[in-house]
């Protein structure tokens, strides 16, 4: 053990399996997520060689030769709670994203909730025993988020009972669904439907695409892999180019809408049902930001204390890295966030179980606001933890652009998340939608519930009287007054959203072109409203710590995100008389203080995230500390190192020394 | 061509080809750049299979083999101007970085600078042909940016009139250099000279790596590639471990600081003589990061031109996405950042220019100013460029992560420069330091000169009555007002730094703990400094445009980076009262309406730029427009289509069928 982070371990004044069992969620969770990993880790079946040595088909082998295994294993061991499951193959994929994902997550799924009960009979054996292995096929080249531009089509023809499905043009190629390039033999695929002379939108169809024996793709069928992209090597998102490929009627998903056998259309009950999974994955990547954080964290930060570099004092022995103030604010805020954004994703499980328990007794009251909450939420906490993650790695120096650092994985995976399941601008204008709606209701005297409900409140007392009085009651050391900030905060950037919207209409342009002028403004609240949630659930969380080490430690990390926050929107605050100017000055001050307060526990509070070295794969990271011997050994096993000589030696430079 | 983008062209309000002109420094410099450009491009011995298709291996042969043909070439066709090798090189590596850098970049140059004439005869000839292979060796696995901490030992052994060279610690292992671990077969090695029982600091040494003949290692010498990275595939940065590995004497560079026979050391006439070259490539640096976010803003710029998507008005088609004000929010601030990251470039390049001719002739007075401006400059245009080149690629949606969009390599070849040739946080208060000294010397009466001069006239207008009065002069629409608002902020914030230490240092802490908890004032000072100079130099380089059409676009575009400047950090405006709150709500107006004003010549003014296809190599940037056939038709060429079944379905997922 490296004495630097030995040294830091004494002096945390906290107990960290304590915060651990709280972020796991109790200290059963604790133990069982323990057994799984320890189940995995030591399961001689998913040893692999580091996956960064590897070429990327090589890689895609790998994560087949594990998916299959995995496969097999969770029944054998009987683990079928959906939690359980997907803490099963965290482990075996190490958090990244697999060929099987989109069987296990989609596919499967919608077959539960959109076949009917004579499809489910056909096609949910063979899929549950992938001798069916499914993708889900919704994007296409063309068009991603709009999903009502999508134009493959699916024509019914009458005489023979059948569908034909098609990519009438080149932007209509389906595009980018994972495992749908080698692995898959059917896809749903979501096409705009004809019948009797009609387009009814966008429905969902099984379509076989590769032979059940040989796995040669079906006439018709042109599909493959979409080639290679930054990060995402395990799997093979696809492409499909459908040329009059028939299916049976049967095909289509017949749950809720149909097509008769003479090609009769009938609707579905209601269109909010599909809504559902969207919200779900949404809410599940607010928490995935904060274990991406969090695992970035960790790294950096134990790198940060057994690195030592340059001098503070000329003549003293060179400073652990993490002792230099712009090394903890870089690092501090972040690791703030990471528990900020693990509290959120609690919290919107909770919700999400909530309402969903709600919605199947036909109550759909509260899915308004879950769906705009979890829109803004996802772009908002995938895009600070995106920067942020980046942040860590440059935090580390050179070292951090080693793969052995796992920090270049650790980005290239979590990036996308801020473009797929709705793209991250779309989302915040989504939110936006919400809040200038909830914000007028307010306007016209309406009381709102919820979260928004601060609207009706603000609107009080944001009267022009009121603002510049504010300033003084705002305390800087009292979080419950910093959320009061917060909320003041997205409620005037609510309002000069509407009054930009206000602004144009009265220029004579159209709605929706007033809301395209405005959209900066419009993201610019949905970000603050955001920003307000987060803090004040992080402030609720407190609420819940029993342990007085624990409560201590967490109140100085919600105050710290709380003020980083208010310095980098210091504008905003000024803006909207929110804060004065001198207080701007003992935020900084304030800010500097909790920096040096949290130093003796950095170590320990991401200690307390738990990571097996096994699970971080990060020779920075290493829980023991020793990094250099650890990096030495990893390159020194690197594939350009199987031979002292490289060939191009001989091919190349010895042919060119010879001729100059 | 697709005939969005030809209508864009078409809308354009000035002359292209004139721009290029400016851009690239004159007609003639185009035209020379342009044959350069079709020389490589036509040259059958440059063609290759896509990089992003090849594995590690193949990719660092790809490069060896073209950079063989590239040495033969330069001397073929007599290219011998270094800024037309450098020309050449870009072209033929697509700007990428390759394993001979280091020997042409730092080797053959150290070698020029000091080695002494009797050095020059011996190594570089040889050099010269490539019979010696070199690189520079300074990094080490423990310390990058401090170089005094430095480990590496040479020990001079007057017996045998040899140094005895020793990795004597795991830290000690030279990491990193270009070129170390396959490449080279020699190596300057940075080492702390010993002599008669004493060390004499930092030296450089020519050490033999491999052999002559058979390339394999020589006895002591432990080197090899340091791993897979994020990026960088092309090039072996490497280890080396030196274990008693004796040199003769002559092979310390020698021509300043010298080691006689005996082992008396004599030490070099100045210390500032080595300053150069660092200073000349974190200018280069500054050049690069316009040129990244350059080819950036021209792949997105260009999708947003001919990528449809949503809808602005029901009913209507599709809008190309350049529509949307908040993609316009994206990427037209970039593409104004890319023009002043350029012109600052060409401004570095020629200080530097003049100020190597004053050294040459003995004068260093100007050089600890551009000491400080180029490392200020480097880490704040380089933080920018990174999160810019990003934003590009995400605003380009799903299809910004393929490989084919090339974006993903520009961000992971270009991000290094935040790290390499200088720690950007540890430049930022290299200048702070610089600044500070320069406020003193203000506050204590003395004139100062150059770029800093503001300080002593800020002094005086800072005053607090000053101030209150200051904001009714500005002219949110004029430049010249903008930059003299810039210059204040930088002024107010340098003082606030100041003031902070003064704090630390009444509270009885010592100068360089003052110094420490004032580092996140002392960072944001300096950025405060380097956006200053950015919006200064922009406005004075409008004065050199003679032509109207293009005078009126960049003075949208240089308007546009001051004000979105503003927007983004409106809280220092606000907090040092240079700025009130109407008038930054004049900015967000202003700013609106200049994207809007911008977006007719967004296409034009990327083509500016002027890169062919083979340059960017993008799919998504094509000239023509042309994207979806040409990516389908890549991915379809990709390597895990090269069969119709892969062959993990016959190892892993038949097995698994059968056994469910």
């Amino acid at each position: 053990m490296n004495p630097d982070i030995t040294r830091e371990r004494e002096n945390a004044t906290f107990d960290v399996e304590k915060l651990t069992h709280i972020l796991d969620g109790g200290i059963e969770k604790t133990k069982r997520r323990r057994e799984i990993e320890s189940l995995v880790i030591s399961d001689p079946d998913f040893q692999s060689e580091d996956l960064n040595f590897l070429s990327r088909s090589e890689r895609y082998d790998a994560a087949v030769k594990k998916s299959a295994q995995m496969i097999l294993k969770l029944r054998e061991y009987g683990i079928s709670d959906p939690e359980e499951i997907y803490c099963y193959k965290s482990c075996v994929h190490r958090g990244r994203s697999e060929p099987l994902d989109l069987h296990l997550g989609m596919f499967l799924p919608t077959l539960l909730n959109q076949a009917s009960p004579e499809q489910m009979e056909t096609f949910f054996i063979p899929a549950w025993n992938l001798e069916i292995i499914g993708t889900y096929a919704q994007t296409e080249m063309g068009h991603g988020t709009h999903l009502r531009g999508l134009e493959t089509t699916a024509t019914y023809d009458p005489a023979t009972q059948e569908f034909v499905m098609n990519s009438p043009t080149i932007t209509s190629i389906k595009w980018w669904p994972g495992g749908l390039g080698k692995t898959s033999n059917h896809a749903i695929v979501l096409a705009q439907l004809h019948t009797q002379g009609k387009c009814h939108g966008l429905q969902a169809f099984i379509v076989p695409l590769r032979s059940m024996n040989t796995h040669i793709p079906l006439p018709g069928v042109v599909v493959g892999d979409i080639g290679p992209k930054f990060g995402f090597d395990e799997v093979d998102n696809g492409y499909l180019k459908l040329e009059n490929v028939r299916i049976p009627r049967d095909h289509m998903l017949m749950k809720y809408a149909k097509v008769e056998a003479d090609g009769t259309y009938v609707k579905p009950p209601s269109a909010k049902l599909t809504y559902g999974t969207m919200v779900f994955i949404r809410s599940m990547i607010v928490g995935e930001a904060g274990h991406a954080l969090a695992k970035s964290c960790t790294i950096a930060i134990r790198y940060s204390s057994v690195r030592h570099q340059s001098e503070i004092r000329p003549g003293e022995p060179e400073p652990q890295i993490m002792d230099y103030q712009t090394q903890q604010y870089k690092l501090f805020p972040l690791l703030a966030t990471a528990y900020a954004y693990k509290f959120v994703g609690q919290y919107m499980n909770q919700v999400y179980h909530r309402i969903t328990g709600d919605i199947s007794q036909g109550d759909f009251s509260e899915l308004p606001e879950l769906h705009a909450l979890s829109a803004g939420l996802k772009a908002f906490t995938t895009w600070t933890a995106s920067a942020g993650i980046e942040v860590c790695r440059m935090a580390c120096g050179g070292h951090g652009y080693s793969r052995c650092s796992a920090l270049p994985d650790i980005y290239v995976n979590f990036v996308p998340t801020c473009t797929y399941e709705g793209e991250n601008t779309v989302m915040m204008l989504q939110t936006a939608r919400f809040l200038i709606k909830s914000y007028r209701q307010a306007s016209a005297g309406h009381q709102l519930s919820g979260i928004v409900s601060y609207l009706n409140e603000s609107e009080r007392r944001l009267q022009p009287q009121s603002v510049s009085s504010r300033p003084t009651v705002v305390n800087v050391n009292d979080l419950a007054s910093l959320v009061d900030v917060y909320k003041l905060r997205a409620a005037r950037l609510v309002k000069l959203a509407a009054k930009s919207i206000q602004q144009e209409l009265q220029k004579r342009v159209s709605q929706e072109d007033a809301w395209n002028n405005s959209a900066i403004d419009l993201v610019r609240a949905s970000d603050a409203h955001c920003h307000y949630v987060v803090v004040k659930l992080f402030a609720a969380k407190l609420g819940e710590m029993g342990d007085t080490g624990i409560h201590s430690v967490l109140s100085t990390l919600a105050l710290l995100y709380a003020l980083q926050g208010i310095q980098q929107h210091s504008g905003d605050f000024l803006q909207t008389g929110l804060l004065s100017v001198p207080q701007l000055s003992q935020v900084s001050q304030r800010l500097k203080e909790l920096l040096a307060q949290l130093r003796p526990n950095a170590v320990a509070l991401v200690d307390a995230f738990d990571y097996r070295d096994e699970m971080l794969n990060s020779v920075l990271g290493r829980y023991d500390g020793n990094v250099y011997e650890h990096m030495f050994e990893w390159a020194r096993r690197s594939p350009l190192n199987k031979t002292e000589v490289h060939e191009s030696y001989h091919k190349y430079l010895k042919p060119l020394q010879a001729k100059l």
